[in-house]
Order: C-alpha cells, then sequence, then structure tokens
C-alpha cells in the first residue's frame, strides 16, 4: 500500500449528508410531492401474456366523477421508447406480456383512478405465447415483434486470438451450463412521477431517473416534447442501482395525462406494481467451455449465451458488453471467443442492474476457476494468482490496466480469511450434516466511467459566498449511493473547509451541468474529477489572492479549517472569508466562480468490442465461509473477507457501506432472491414471498481496501460501486463445494434446490 | 439620437417571460406556499402609540388547541434590526408606534392564530407622545429611544461652493417650505414569508426581498443563524418599488416561530396589516432658498430639511442621499448648502420607496425652477435649458456625466407637447370655470447603479445544454420590473438565439451568485452587464469552436437565429445545437459554462459625500396638460409627454411599462394617496380609503427615449426603473400654476385642497 499524503477529508469516515433528512423524515420523495391541482394517474396492464387488443371501451370509465381523462395509445404519438426502441408507452394493438400498458386514467384522487381502470372494458384475442428463450429461436416459435421475425433484437459475436489454438494448447478442457434467474431490484421507493407543463408548453418532471440529461434526449420523441424544453428534476430516490437507467412507459403515460388535462399528474406505482412492471435482471443461460494447461496457464475460453429479453429491449439486452469483459479479462486469457443471442419472449423484460451482466459472468467465471485448479491439482488461490494480470498489461480486449490490485486483493482476502488452510482442511470431509466450506472468487469491472455513451463526462459549477459557504452545482444524481458526500469532500479538501460549508445541487437539469448518468461505477470518478478540479480552480484563485496581500508567493500557502495558512509551519495567517470579502471589496471587485468539465480519457469501443472502454478498472476478491445443513439444505454465511482494489479510498463510511450492500444484494441473488415467473406471470409480487436479505443475515465482513492510487483518478480514487455485488455468488458456490463436494451451477441456492442437489449431485 | 446597429432583441418589444405564468395563475406567491406541517403565524400588534408594558400574559393562548407556539421578545435574542438597528423583533418593554409587535403565535390555521392573538392580555402604561417632528426636536420633548436623547437618529450636512457669494451673486433670491404627505407602497401581494428549519439547524427562507444577499447578512445576528446557513428562496414577488429593501419584524418573527415549533411557518399580512405596518414614504419639510441672475443663471440654493422617521430606522432616513443629488446637481448650481435632520416620532416608520426622496425632492426644486423663471421673466423651457448640463460636465458633488440627454429631454417633450406655446397661452387667462394648464419638470436620478454598500456588483453563471438552451443563474431578483426579461435579451442577442432558448434563475441564494439587490434603478445596468459579459465568453468560445470546425477565422462568423453564420453574408453554416453537440462530443470533450462577476467603475462618495457615486446618471423630462375644474377642485390629468434618456432601449415593453407605471404612481402622489395618519394612528387602512391611481385615470402617454448610448452601460443602457415617478407632481403643480396662477407646496392635491388653495391663494 502506498502512501497517502496528510488529508482532512480524503480517506476518512464521513457520514452521508443527505442522512439527516432522511431520518428525520424531511427528505421529500416523489410520493411526498404535492402541487396544486394535481391528479393522480393510474395504468391499467394487460391481462394477457400475448394477445390482440380486439375491443377496448373507456366510456364507463370516463363518466366517472372525479375523472378527469383517460387515455389509451390512439391518444399519444405513438413512438416507441426504451433502448430496443420497440416499447410503445401504451399498447394499441396487441400486448406481448402481462405488465403492458393499455389505457391510463388521471383522476381526483387514487382510488377514483383505480375504480375507473376497474370500469375499462377490454376484449382480447389471444396469442400463443414463448417463456423460454430456447423455444423462442425455433422456426415455428410466436412473432413478439414483426420487425424480428427470428425474435433475435440483438446478438453480440467477440473474438480474441484463436480459440482453436488455445484448444490446442490445453491439458484440461471443462465445459458446463450455467442457469442465471430472474431478479428485481426492490427498491425501497417504489416507481413514481409528478409531471406538469406550465403555460407555455414547458414541461417538468419529477423523476426519479439516474440520468436526467439523456432523459430530456431520450423521452422528447416520445412525448413530442422538444429536450430543450423539458426540466427534470429529481425528489430524493429510495434507491436507484441501474433500475433507473432506462424510460418506462409510466413516465411518458404520466406526462400525457399532464398534457391532457392540463394539470399537473402523480403516478406512483404500488409494491405489487413494482414487482411486476418495473425492470428485472436478466436470466441468462450461459455455456462456458474453458481450458488450462497442466502448470496452470489458462488458456482459453469459449462463451455461448441466450439472454431471455422479455417482450421489449431495455438496457438488459446491453449486459452483453460487461459479460464480455469479464470473459476476455478476468484473470490472463490469451484466447476467448463469445456469443450472446438475445431473445424475445412473453416474459417481463430486464433492465440494468447494479454489475450489469457481470453478476452472471463471474459466475460462471470463477465456478470454472475453481474447477480448473481442481483439474489441475493447484489450489484456488495459487492457480488463480498464476493467472492475475499485473499492473501495466493491456487486456487482449484492449483494457490498460495502468494499476491493478488483483493480486493483492487475492493475497490479502486469501490471508485474512485465512482461506488455503481452511479450504485445505474443509476438503477433507466434515463429520455431522452441518459441514463448513470456504469459497473464493474474484472481479473486473470498469472502474473510471464507460465510454458507451459519445460523452462519459460531468460538468461543474461553483461559486463561494461572502462567508466560505459553498455552491456545488453538479450533474451528477445522488441516488442513495452517495455522491453527494464524496462530491463535498473533494471540494472541502481543495478548499480546506468542513464539510458543512459545502453544499451540493445535484437534482434539477434546468441548473446543473451535464452528466451522462449513474451507471458503470462512474460517479466518484468522473463527477469527483470534475468537482476537484472546479475546486482546484477555486483554491488558485483564493492563493493568488493570498499571496498579494500577504506578500508570499501562493505556494508558500494553504488552506487549512477556514483560514489561509503558511503551508510549511501552518500558521494561521488570514480567515478565508475575510480574505474571500477583501477579494469582493477590493477595487477590482470579484467573487469566487468557477467551471469543470471533465471528460475522461476512455475511448469507445470499436466495432470489434475492443478498445480501452473506461480510464480505470476496479478489482476485488471475496472469501466466503459458510455452514451448509446437508439435512435441511439451509446456507448461512458466516463470514465474508473482502479485499477491493478502490484505487484510494474517500469517504471510508461510503465505501463501507457499498461494500455491505453489494454483499447483502449479491447474497441475495445466491441464496434467496428469485422473482418466479411462470408462463409470463410474476408470482411472488411481495416482500412476504420474494426474499431479500435483511440485517439478522447479514455476514461478518472483514474489509481491505488496496489503495492503488489511480494516476487518473480524483485523489487516486477509483469507482467501487457495483464491485462488491459481483464476486460473491461465484464465493458461495466455490464454498459450497468446499463444504459438500457438490457443485451447484444454478442460482438460487434456496435450500429445496441445495437438498435436491446434495441428494442428486447438483 | 445616435444610429444603433441592428439587433435581434435589444431594443424591440419583448413580452415579460414570467407574464404568461403570472396570468394564467401558475406563479406562486408566498400565499400560495405549502409545505408538509406547515403551521400558521401571526402577530399581535401593539394598541397604543407610545407605552411601558407592564405585563403580558399568553397563557390562555398557549394553552387554546392547535396552537403550538405563543413567543415574545423573552424568547427571542432581542437583537434589533433595520437601517438604524433600533428596532427589535418583538418589544418587550415598551412599545413606540401601532405597528409595534408585541407577541406572535403559531397555529395550525390562521383562525386558531388568529383567535389565539385575542387571548393574549396586554396592560400598558401610556407614555407621552410626539407626532410632529418639529415637536420632538423641543427640549422637553418625549423621548423614543434613550440612545438618543434628542430624538435624532441622523443628520446630514451637505456643502459645494459657498452659499454666502452665491446669495451675494442673485438678483432674485426665492425660499418656500414644501410639505411632503405619507404614502405607502400599496404593492398587490402582501407581506409574507414561510421559514423552515432542516435537521441540522440550516434555514430555507421563502422570502419576498429585494436584496437576498445583504438579507442573510442582515438577518443572522437578530435570528442567531450564520449567514452562511440561511438560503432564501424567492417566490413569485407581487411588488416591491422597495418595500423590500430592508428587513422588517415579521420576517424575524416567522423564523423565531419556525424554530420554537419545529415546523415550517408562514406568516401573511392582512391588507389592513399591510397599511398599517408595512413601510411608507417618508414625510419631509423641504426649505428651499434658491437664487438666479437676471440672465437666468442659477447662483445657489439652500435646503434645510426635517423628516419624520417614525418610530425606527428604516431605509427613509438615508433618502436625504438621493435628496441631495437632485438639490446640488439638477441643472448647474454653483453653490449649495443642504442641511437634513432625521427625527424619532411615535408615527409609523418610512422605508425606501421608489425614487428614494427624489420625488420629494424635485417637487421643491422643479418648483422653484418655474418660480425663478418667472422671476427672470423667462419661460420655464428656456430657463430650464439654460441651466442644464451638458454631456462631460462633473457635478460640483463629483458626479461625471458622461453621456447626458438633460437638454433633448427638454426639448423633445417641450417640443412634442407644443409646451411653450400653450404655456404662454393659457397663462394668459381662460374663460369658464375648467381651466388649462402646462407643467414642465425634469428629473436626474442615479442610471447605472450606486455605491452605497461596498459592492454594487453582480454575479453571472450561465450553461448551455446539448440543444442550445440556456440557463442564466443571475443574481438580480425579478421583483415585477422585467429585469428576468431583459436578461434573456442580453443573452439571446449576443447568442443568437430565440428568447424561449433562455431560462434566467434569479430565485435562490444558495444557487446564484452575489447582487447587492433590485434598488437604485440598477438592475439593467448591473445585472445586464454581467450577463451580457457571460454570454459574450461563450459566445467567443462557440464562434473560435465553429472556427476550428470551419477552417474560418472567428471574426469572419456570427451567431443568428440558432445558427453559425458568415458574418457578413448571413450565410448559415451550421447549426448551433450540432456545433455544441460536436464540441461536447469531440476528443477535448467541453460543454459551454462561463462566469461573470460585473462591478462598475463607481465609488463610494467621500465624507462630504462627494464623488461619482454611480456609473452612469439618467436624465428625464415630463409635461403634463392637465384640466382643472376650479368650482370642484377636481384635477384631470390629460396628457403626460415624457423624454427620457433611457441610455438606450433594451426592452420597449418594459420600458414603457416603467414608464407608465412610474408616472402613475408619481401621478398618485401627487393627486390622490395620502397614508392619513392621526397621532400615530393610519385612518385609511383600505383601498377604499386610500385612493391610488387605476386605469381610468391613466391620461394619454406620449413617450420618447433618448438614446444617449452610456459607454458603460450594456448595450448603451441606463437605468430607468425609478426616474418616471420622479418628476411628474412637479410638473402638476406647475401646470396648476399655469392654469390658475395659484401655486401649491404640499401634496396631494386632493379637490379640497386645490379648492381652499385657489380660495386662500394656497
Amino acid at each position: 500500500m502506498t502512501v497517502i499524503e496528510k488529508t482532512t477529508w480524503i480517506g476518512k469516515p464521513v457520514p452521508k449528508l443527505d442522512a439527516p433528512k432522511k431520518v428525520t423524515g424531511e427528505a421529500r420523495y416523489v410520493q411526498d410531492i404535492e402541487l396544486p391541482g394535481m391528479l393522480h394517474g393510474k395504468i391499467l396492464r394487460s391481462s394477457r401474456v400475448h394477445a390482440r387488443i380486439v375491443r377496448l371501451d373507456t366510456s364507463a370509465a370516463e363518466k366517472l366523477e372525479g375523472v378527469h381523462a383517460v387515455i389509451t395509445a390512439a391518444d399519444t404519438p405513438g413512438v416507441p421508447l426504451g433502448h430496443g426502441k420497440d416499447n410503445p408507452p401504451l399498447k394499441g394493438d396487441k400486448v406481448r406480456s402481462l405488465r403492458d400498458e393499455i389505457a391510463a386514467v388521471a383522476a381526483e384522487t387514487e382510488e377514483i383512478a383505480e375504480e375507473a381502470l376497474r370500469l375499462i372494458e377490454v376484449e382480447y384475442e389471444d396469442l400463443p405465447a414463448v417463456f423460454d428463450p430456447s423455444a423462442a429461436l425455433l422456426d415455428d416459435a410466436p412473432i413478439l415483434h414483426e420487425e424480428h421475425p427470428d425474435n433475435i433484437p440483438f446478438a453480440y459475436d467477440y473474438e480474441q486470438g484463436d480459440v482453436a489454438r488455445g484448444e490446442a494448447d490445453s491439458d484440461v478442457v471443462l465445459e458446463n451450463t450455467f442457469t442465471l434467474h430472474f431478479v428485481t431490484h426492490c427498491c425501497m421507493g417504489v416507481s413514481g412521477a409528478v409531471a406538469e407543463f406550465d403555460a407555455e408548453g414547458n414541461l417538468t418532471v419529477h423523476s426519479q431517473t439516474q440520468m436526467p440529461f439523456l432523459y430530456k434526449k431520450e423521452i422528447a420523441p416520445v412525448i413530442g416534447v422538444p429536450p430543450e424544453k423539458i426540466r427534470v428534476l429529481q425528489p430524493t430516490i429510495g434507491g436507484g442501482f441501474g433500475s433507473k437507467l432506462d424510460i418506462y412507459p409510466f413516465e411518458p403515460i404520466c406526462i400525457f395525462l399532464a398534457r391532457e388535462t392540463g394539470r399537473p399528474v402523480k403516478l406512483v406505482f404500488t409494491r405489487e406494481e413494482e414487482f411486476v412492471a418495473s425492470p428485472t435482471r436478466q436470466p441468462v443461460e450461459l455455456t462456458l467451455r474453458s481450458g488450462v494447461k497442466k502448470d496452470g496457464t489458462l488458456t482459453f475460453r469459449e462463451v455461448r449465451t441466450i439472454h431471455d429479453n422479455g417482450a421489449y429491449t431495455s438496457w438488459g439486452a446491453t449486459t452483453p458488453f460487461v459479460i464480455m469483459q469479464t470473459i476476455s479479462s478476468l484473470y490472463r486469457v490469451p484466447h476467448c471467443s463469445y456469443r450472446t443471442t438475445v431473445v424475445y419472449t412473453n416474459n417481463p423484460y430486464s433492465g440494468s442492474f447494479r454489475g450489469f451482466g457481470n453478476l452472471q459472468a463471474t459466475f460462471a467465471v470463477e465456478s470454472h476457476m475453481d474447477r480448473l485448479a481442481e483439474a489441475v491439482e493447484m489450489d484456488p488461490l495459487g492457480f488463480r494468482l498464476k493467472n492475475a494480470q499485473k499492473p501495466g498489461e493491456t487486456t487482449p480486449q484492449g483494457m490498460v490496466f495502468r494499476t491493478c490490485g488483483l493480486g493483492e486483493c487475492l493475497e490479502t482476502a486469501a490471508e485474512k480469511s485465512g482461506f488455503v488452510a481452511k479450504h485445505a482442511r474443509y476438503a477433507k470431509g466434515q463429520d455431522g450434516p452441518v459441514k463448513r466450506g470456504v469459497g473464493i472468487a474474484s472481479l473486473l469491472h470498469v472502474g473510471g466511467g464507460a465510454k458507451i455513451y459519445r460523452s462519459d463526462g460531468c460538468g461543474t459549477m461553483l461559486k463561494m459566498d461572502d462567508y466560505g459557504h459553498v455552491t456545488v452545482l453538479t450533474g451528477a444524481s445522488e441516488i442513495g449511493q452517495g455522491s453527494e458526500t464524496v462530491i463535498a469532500q473533494f471540494v472541502a479538501e481543495e478548499l480546506g473547509l468542513p464539510i458543512s460549508s459545502i453544499r451540493v445541487v445535484n437534482d434539477d437539469s434546468e441548473i446543473t451541468p451535464w452528466d451522462v448518468g449513474v451507471h458503470a461505477s462512474r460517479t466518484t470518478f468522473i463527477a469527483g474529477n470534475s468537482a476537484q478540479r472546479a475546486a482546484r480552480k477555486a483554491r488558485k484563485k483564493l492563493l493568488e489572492a493570498a499571496a498579494t496581500k500577504l506578500g508570499l508567493d501562493a505556494s508558500e500557502l494553504d488552506l487549512r479549517e477556514a483560514n489561509v495558512t503558511r503551508a510549511d509551519t501552518g500558521e494561521v495567517l488570514v480567515g478565508l472569508a475575510r480574505l474571500i470579502l477583501s477579494l469582493h471589496f477590493a477595487d477590482k471587485s470579484d467573487v469566487v466562480m468557477t467551471t469543470e468539465y471533465y471528460e475522461p480519457p476512455s475511448v469507445a469501443q470499436d466495432k470489434a468490442f475492443k478498445g480501452d472502454v473506461s480510464a480505470s478498472y476496479a478489482f476485488g476478491t471475496q472469501v466466503v465461509e459458510l455452514e451448509v445443513d446437508t439435512e435441511t439444505g439451509v446456507i448461512r454465511i458466516l463470514r465474508v473477507t473482502a479485499a477491493h482494489d478502490v484505487g484510494r479510498v474517500i469517504n471510508l463510511f461510503g465505501i463501507q457501506g457499498q461494500i455491505e450492500g453489494g454483499v447483502a444484494m449479491g447474497m441475495g441473488y445466491a441464496l434467496t432472491e428469485h422473482l418466479l415467473v411462470e408462463d409470463g406471470v410474476v408470482q411472488n409480487p411481495c416482500f412476504r414471498d420474494y426474499k431479500i436479505v435483511t440485517a439478522p443475515e447479514i455476514p461478518e465482513l472483514d474489509m481491505h481496501f488496496i489503495e492503488t492510487e489511480d494516476p487518473e483518478g480524483p485523489s487516486g480514487a477509483k469507482g467501487v460501486g457495483e464491485a462488491p455485488s459481483i464476486c460473491i455468488a461465484a464465493a458461495i458456490v466455490n464454498a459450497l463445494y468446499n463444504a459438500t463436494g457438490t457443485r451447484f451451477y444454478s442460482l438460487p441456492l434456496t435450500p429445496e434446490r441445495v437438498l435436491r442437489g446434495l441428494k442428486n449431485g447438483a
């Protein structure tokens, strides 16, 4: 670990700035918004999974007292939305899944709106449906979208090196098929929006979007309002995790209702609606062939996946971008081939979800790493270390690992958990029905943004008042991940101010400059760089003014504890507020305002999917120690030892929270969470039947931060928002194998499935 | 008039940007603010004009169901507020006027709060009171503030040249005493505020203040919250006219109630309360001696004034600053002496009010100009022209008239109204009871800000989105005067954009940079310069980017109609939005954000009140033609011909509106408005008894804009917000003299007073 210079805020535990308002109830979520004259919107959804709409009669609903508008597809421009632009906000001719939106109502109260929905008559003509992506690929499969008679909206094909040669070089080749299931984000705050038009047709949307600027661009053609006339205000957001990275029908529907009625309209999901009609993590069937030489050198990976796209195409269809990165570059793989087919079905459709395909990919790759190690009789740690990249390597896909803590993560997690000894001991067999196991897995993820859109940048505008209070206008949204606090830390550090002197404004697209959105773990890196550089400009101005005032050189001065000090001795020379006032009240009066636009030096991938897509890459290793009761199938996670290459810790509390949350989310994915979709119907749309990991199940967490000090990262930091959720499922199956000798290839590891697996050999 | 280059927006009639929301009811005034858990505040005011508070019992009020807090002075820090820092928000020991605040209540509803006020028991011990400022100067007068046993909080003493020599040079010396009365602002939106604290003790005030940044500084010690923890949000403001330039007790009271209850509190005046407890225009008794040589050359002015300060000291006490400017510098006056005594009385106290003393001063000076002209047998126009300054002159007080349209204003107003001929004709005597008269008067006012505070500057932050939409964050508040529209015009002009592409954000001190406030007709000049320069930086960046892209020189390019064009031919080369995107999506990606802080080159006056206090000076002449019915005393204004040196017209609609409004307000001052204060009690606190000028009384208005193109003004503009109200009263009395031969020295010219004057020789 490198020596870090003395800091006041960087690397320290800083409580989240939005915590007080959240714990006191002061935070205003979309549910809390009340506007004069506001109406309530509700959506009528399909009761069939695939059907033609033969008749739609809204006349009774329209007549209901208190109903201001009932709209159907006929009342809208019909422009489809979503990443695949295949999803009309309201469906006019046919429905393709049970969540499909058919009509919507705006009424005085939610109750009246619901009553109105019940009065809408819909006559369907059922069509044959398909729920299995493999079945959807058959020649006679039902066709969901006429434009895609093969039911394939997207396909990916990636090659590096020569897999045939890799296979020829191999002493061992293994192949398995991994089956990953439906889960959903379970944000504590359900989906919702409030829309209002002003007298001149300008639209204000109170939206939970994670990408206010792309939101304007994306929704504009759907609603027929130019993007420059759209203002996005973000209320406090009760969780995002990727779910709010696309636009879903409910937002334009809310906007259509506002336009139709000339009144503000609020449309908020019920919890059941949230389970049924919000995005999912995309189910994948992934077949992995891997090869290895006797000496433990990886030779090749060949992957085929089928993605269940559901009925419409959101970001879920693009997760292969991330999957292929892990396939190609998690450990040194000379030859690689990757083919994905994304297939329409009449199931719920998938969005982006923390990790964005990487949980699925890493589950497969890290399961195989254990199998390959065993095949060449190496211990899992040594095998991984042998294949782990070193700093300075460029992967065949073009990712440049300027820093790379993978080896150190592996070594630290293994050492701190006693992995090697325990793994050997548990593998020897244990008495009694309760068996212990340890499993190890690592991850690779983008850590410096991802050049997916044509700009991956973030803007900052900063101003100081006469008292040293700083307002930072940043494009970066706060969705609970703590970006507000981290941005304030960067600014407070540069300007030598208490954190309470910084206010971060991040919730109004009219006021804040461009940012591409919260995704790819990019905010600390990109928005942090932008804020830090804006603050440095302010610092420079202040130090130069102080130097002039004091007759010293700016290099002799520092800003500390709201004072200008001597850099060497820390002697206080003048209070910062006094300096600011003397600048403001000077003959050549000035106030401190700066701007910064930071665009990372990453590049878009080429057509062959090659290129250095991120300015930095994050690594991590997690060791799981668990107990499994072989008589009940119940797994108890005892301890997770996590070592993450975070570049540099910025907010210790924040990064601990990210790891705790990521581990819990990854555990849920591995053990308990399963959105049960049968014949296109969600069977468990409630928290009683959909089991997330809650506080009592959280294991002991031992966290270690590998500070590789990224040269481009702000103060050396890398992004780490998604990483902690990525490799835990793999570590769990590896630990389960260590405990029982039985290997599982599908998730979640519910007691029933574990018990059946242990009986049948998984 | 100079030739103005071709413009798209400058000088054109642009409807106010906030007009649609005002006419549709969408605008949210303080009355419309509703916050979760909000309570309603009400203030108990004194029922005596001067008394000790012997007993104050709030126990019954506290017990009333729905009452959350009852506060008295004992619950507050007791720090006095206002310009004179002599006004405790709640009065503990004694009351000095009928509007004095004694206690306040926060309750669930306004009705409960009012009921609670009635339950508060107050026992007074009356003190002798004084209502006449001259009486308050006597040795045995009651003392209002122990710190000022002479009842004189302020006094002013100004000299230029040598009045004795001026008098010796004079062929004629005249002396009169002018008596000016109480009027009040009559804003359509009554006073009110909403205050709320967050969990960390940060305060948000929804305030109608005209000076959000000074507000933070001024209110901080009164409420015991550091200024950097105060955020000022301005709702739509229903009129300011100077009334919101100071802090009055109701705002800290609202804040105390919010702190006491831990809930948002709204406190809004009734209309009666607005008449009784909002500021007034200060009554003045002004004695003017003026001298003139036979050839019409002014020799000296000597002025003594007594100001009725009322019970506390707000900005009204500082109007002598402006009065002395008119005394010293409206026309060329070699010798001048000016002494003011500001005197405490038990009357309502005075604030700042459009024109800020200049209505009173100009009424006296321009009345005397007519008298002096008559005395030396010159016509009123010729006499004024002889004494009017020329461009380039510096007045003895140090005002530098870089431009000066006074002569042109006089000539234009006279010519367009046919003044000279009419004046001569009407003066010859007229048959019948209804007589006609014309009167002329001019004005001098600051037109480029006023360096009263240590900074007279304004900051701007500007950003463009990917579509060419511009957000302008300005410190300058919109109080109905149209600054939002003018700022948008400057930006639209520079960037070649439609006005609808500009959004001006001006209502949140957290987000907007410093501005000293709306006063001294400074906003177009100061905030306009700031916005224009910020826009020019953006323009430069765009033209340079375009030049690089197109292989041309930036000087060959222009921005017009949202395009980059050839400067010479207007040929469209590339759309602005496309250029912005190409800048944003370039390798060296960038977005357009600029900042500008503009501080005018004016200087503070020295201790002798001399100095070039404004960056520019505005002039104007108004000719009034009226009819007076000598049998009823009723005056009817037939026509006002106004010629104003505005530097340059920016928004034709805006400047027309300012002149219409200023003339109406000045007419009200001259003819109908009178806050009747008897023994400290306002007798007419309602619009039935307090008569403002309404639409049917507005005369024909003939406006002429003298465009002197101020070298420092934005596009040549000067400030003109106050000017149109200043000289109309003088023009009216001059016209009345022209019609009847009777001269009036006090206002308002109600029918009773006119009739009595005509009978008694005024």
